[in-house]
């Protein structure tokens, strides 16, 4: 049996969200998130957002949260401005171009952040109306690499979009690990705050599907409804993603799973150090990114899942990712370094 | 406490979707769909279908398959003939046009059903090179009415579609209950021989979520899940869906649930003419359709939860919807009946 | 050689747009409609219209006019209210479709119009927000039969638009003919203030190619450039644009064309129903319906080229379609006449 | 007066182009296309490619050629790959991407050609079914900064698109020039032969306007009339594209004015050389790209049109581009030539 540290999703959900979805599974709901579990945790999230006015929407994947959010955001002749290594750039099939919106890829470095100066030369390109408007930034925090935004920043980089009518968007498929982070110093009040709209991520923390978009910009609120349900996006059983962040929000569970994820990344990340092993960058959540030579490889296979990332610098060398979850145990962690080779 | 007749996605997942998801919860398996559960689902399908060749997928949820695999299947100038009264064409937000087909509507009758000879004026007509062309016929069984389809009517149809170079697609979100219904002598592997691609929904028939897509016609299976995965149709912890298929039709549960949700659709019915009322369709599976004076809606919205859904002929009449489901107790319909007006 | 009925593009431009088009070709111009021929053809054109605010934009073509303008006005989940038999919605190979938007049909009579009473029923089943929401209401004058709205009509149908956030936008493919009409007794003016946005087409109505459209409602008028040129409508040689109308506008060449097209139209249809020819509707513009047994067909055939419109309600009878323009010579009227059969 | 320098789309017609539309405009001709004129262009155009199988369909502009060809030719999860200087990429407000496609960039050098190692980590990065599946491959001739493609080049782009499946595209705004070029070995027979489709540009070379796209695979050639009306690409009087693209190829003048922008554009350059001016590339068609001081520009803001192309490497200096054309005299680069400062 390998040790399975490949991703984030390879385990359903936390024994406390599915004991929540069975205790509710038959007493009968109405459909299309108009319940009472969908009410409560809306208003959970607003809470915890400091953001009373906030409009909260229940979308089932990442992918679909991010092209569903753009699409409703943008016009037709309005781009995205997001890191060349972003999830919506090279990890969903051309999603958000299949909306019409073209993306303006920055060449962020290793850490995948965006920053104002890298914006500023795409908006004076695109002064020219012969390109489209760049019209929304798009982060992700975590990022692709697992590094997470300080509060400094993203005031810095909330600050610029409000001067250059630009909107901030925020993708957090893995918000929980950030907002957890020894690293972050930012809340959700501060990301309601900062943003026009983030998301709040179940899938990769511990819920069977599902993502909390929070859109605190009253213009872009109005009829969401309408859009999640033309893409797609609307599950008929609305209640158990309602359900479910009830259960992940109520009492702590969401940040508790992902402090335990990111405690056994740093556990993994110091014990391969000691072995010896180089890294791509030091990340403070659940992602670990080796370099390891390709020969190597045929003695990681052997012992665990995990994913090749990209090619390092190096020739004969791979960046390779190790994730944990609300799943990994102390043992896996401990097992793992033991099965590895010191470099 | 009101009876739930209001739809088939009132309940959460029968109890033996549920162990069967709650026992695979933390076993840890890999994503996207590339998980025993899903290749074993599969199989099962395929064998059900006598279809070795055919491409199974698992999308989430009705809207999302229809408009996936319209747009999977179409060139951008090709349009879908579908009833005016069918599901894509008037509750789903305009999704298809969004994936930018028009729908060709065919005028149909109580039935929602397509004949032939209501597609040849469309094909007559669209011989013009300055419309769509029309490439693609979408029909639902169960209709949006509860009818179904015969042999004989979808053997004509297909037979029709083949000649004409027309694609036949059945959207199936309620084929548990057309298949399991009395009025039926079609089988999966008819529909399979029949259609180029069809659908087996879970949602109404006892899943949390999920439809299982069947794509026989070997020359649409290229590439699905890129697009699949660009309409934000891949659900990350894809053996959900495998799991639940799996527990929905290796023992035959899935037409137990369909036989039973159609078995008290039938004996509300019976009731209902019993006790005078009139029925705007004599339907054969889970759904009902009264036809009820306005004046009696404030003592039938006292009793239980149902669907207006249309003005009937007369003025001053609506028909309304019961619907039915695995979870729908002999007691429930009795009760109901019972404190119903008599007219 | 046959007499020519069949359409009002089968003639190139009016000798006077084409010396216009001559003279200034080689004299050296900035492109894409930024230089002083646009600017003073858009001046006028706002003068004709009596708003100073309003924005006008040259485009290619008709269609492009009007799936561009409705693409630029409409957020994706929002529809277009149009007649069934509006150019549109039976035209255009689906491009509005291809845009993203549904077209909901308002089933016209044969004089192709719009009544409020006819969107109300559209609203009311609309406000299910499963449904796309209807934001814009499309109609023609004259209309796809060559009839004309009234002011009143206008009037009824614009208060009823602002009344119910619904946006009006005029198709003017054949706006010259329409207003040049008898029947007719609106303005530019009246159409800058009545529409949120309309055109000025002058392809059916002596130029080359090109129409003027008109965004008097200030908020649909920001970054139109942008789209235009992203949906292919800029033209690299704008001024050809500006130039032609303002050869069109300056001096009254425009509607001095439309008056003698609607003449001819009118010479020819008394003079069809003093053969015993019956008429579809009674035409006040360019376009003339017989309705002529299909028996008389090949006698039309070898005097005329002319449009089969569609088939009339008796069976064996069709309609057809004479159309006149600015270049329709009175002894091609009369030959015509005199070529045709008595009924 | 100042010179004109700024682009080849500042004139309108060749006067023989402009009689030859004069000539034929009130003769009366079917719409659409539909016509002798377009019949024989095609008939012309065929020959001159010794290619009798291809479609050949006339556009009306440039952006409209590329975006149309590409939605035609692609699937919704099918990508293109183009330089990331390409018109496409950057000078037409995402166009491509509006219609749903991502474009996958090549990182070009100057020259702005790809070549088939440049390709290959696209390939092989897009194995993975999350990313869109790259299938086409758009280059121009001349590219933007108005270098050639040898045939050799050429040949290794087909063979290796040939070899993994991908089309090749070949954007032909300024083909006059290129193959006009002293630098050029390629024909029309040979674009046939190796491309899938490419276009014969008439704007940049004494049109008043349209593109004749060739597409040579036979794969690709169906239905294209109706997606071209789908997208606005039809002009209604079609003929006149036709009527100008047999008065440029029948004769050769065509060839004859890009010879003549080419020896302009030539005599510039080298005039520019003997006074010390430093070149970006040395260009061998109709495009002139100074790299200059930017206490300079004024001087050269004094004397003629031209355009800012983009900063240059050193602080302080940018890339200016001048463009000749049909209608550049001698006298006009010989007058520019002693306005402008010696360095």
């Amino acid at each position: 049996m390998k040790y399975l540290f490949r991703n984030d999703y390879s385990f359903g959900a936390h024994p406390k969200v599915l004991s929540a979805l069975a205790e509710t599974s038959l007493e009968g709901n109405v459909g299309y998130g108009d319940d009472a579990y969908c009410d409560r945790a809306k208003a959970l999230i607003r809470d915890l957002c400091q953001c009373p006015q906030a409009e909260v929407q229940f979308l089932i994947g990442g992918t679909q949260t991010n092209f569903t959010a753009i699409a409703a955001f943008l016009r037709p002749w309005e781009g995205v401005v997001a890191a060349d290594s972003s999830h919506i750039n090279g990890h969903e099939v051309g999603a958000v171009e299949a909306t019409g919106h073209k993306i303006l890829q920055v060449c962020a470095g290793a850490d995948g952040k965006i920053r104002p100066e890298q914006i500023e030369p795409i908006l004076e390109r695109h002064r020219d109306e012969h390109l489209v408007k760049p019209r929304l930034v798009e982060i992700a925090d975590a990022t692709e690499s697992g590094m997470v935004y300080t509060k400094a920043e993203l005031t810095a980089l909330s600050e610029f979009c409000r001067e250059h009518d630009l909107l901030l968007f925020l993708d957090g498929a893995r918000l929980g690990c950030a907002l957890a982070s020894g690293a972050n110093d930012l809340t959700l009040a501060d990301l309601a705050r900062l943003t026009d709209a983030f998301y709040i991520g179940g899938t990769k923390n511990g819920a069977l599907m599902g993502e909390a978009l929070v859109i605190s910009n009253p213009a872009l609120q109005g009829d969401f409804f309408r859009i999640k349900k033309q893409l797609g996006a609307v599950l008929a059983k609305g209640w158990l993603l309602g359900v479910q962040f009830e259960a992940l929000l109520k009492d702590g569970l969401y940040f508790e799973m992902a402090r335990h994820a990111n405690a056994m990344a740093a556990r993994l990340q110091s014990g391969l150090k000691a072995k010896g092993w180089k890294l791509w960058v030091d990340s403070p959540t659940n992602q670990v990114f080796p370099i390891v030579p390709d020969s190597l490889k045929p003695q990681i296979d052997a012992v665990c899942h995990y994913e090749d990332w990209c090619p390092a610098d190096g020739p004969g060398y791979t960046i390779i990712r190790f994730v944990t979850c609300f799943n990994t145990e102390k043992s896996d962690v401990d097992g793992l370094l033991a099965a590895l080779p010191t470099l």
